[in-house]
């Protein structure tokens, strides 16, 4: 069973708020390569609130923002032949560039879907497009510019 | 002297994460109008990093969505001649759609500055041009479209 592309992250790079399974006080996103496409789940909490029943903006660029370079380190593991079930892997992205458009409010209190395919991988460059469902209504797609770091 | 734009939406439609003054447990951003542009500022607690230095990009994004539909609903008032010292305002801003391009790795433990220039306004929509600096350096560059809501 792969794991969670978050947790094969070197230690030195998992204090991310939004992903790190090292920062007890994030959000601790955890990103799945399925197939060809990439899956996280994230359930809001109440505080998260924009207008009174949906989720904050901020909030969903947030979970589109990690999903994205996680789902880039994925597809790059993917291409490179890379294992997905032992880390620490030598991959980790981070956002060059993040659009969201908002199609339907996003409402509280439910579980939110992201699911992420790739566009292209040019060299350290990868591109992702995303959507993020409640109830299996899409309520915002994302595209992201990931860039890989250089290893060290 | 002008309060800040979110001091003066309705009671009913302040409760955001990012900038609602009724969300205790929120960022509660401030975005004012100077003249021609508008300003916030906000200064990240150590947990919300990125990788070891750099705040995250989530929260970025964050700030640049409530800073835009705040910097959205100051320019419709200063349009339409709307006071911003005394609220409640009838006008309040959602996200359409928000880009972040990320220019530089944003430094913890800094003040980040937000500044946003009008683009345009068509009818209800709103296009504002976001920067967010820290020590006098560009971190990223925001695009917003805010859409009005619709007065109930």
């Amino acid at each position: 069973m792969a794991k969670a592309i978050q947790d094969l992250y070197p230690e030195n790079l998992s204090h991310c708020y939004g992903c790190g399974r090292n920062n007890p006080e994030g959000y601790q996103l955890k990103t799945y390569l399925v197939g060809n496409e990439t899956r996280a789940t994230f359930t809001p909490e109440d505080k998260y609130t924009a207008i009174p029943g949906s989720v904050y903006g901020g909030l969903i660029a947030s979970l589109l923002d990690c999903h994205g370079t996680g789902s880039a380190a994925a597809f790059l593991c993917q291409k490179e032949g890379i294992s997905l079930e032992v880390g620490p892997i030598p991959v980790r992205c981070v956002t060059g560039s993040l659009k969201v458009d908002f199609k339907a409010l996003t409402p509280m209190g439910e579980e939110l879907e992201l699911k992420g395919v790739l566009r292209s991988i040019e060299g350290r460059k990868v591109w992702v497009d995303m959507r993020l469902s409640a109830r299996g209504i899409v309520c915002a797609t994302g595209e992201i510019l990931a860039i890989r770091l250089k290893e060290e």
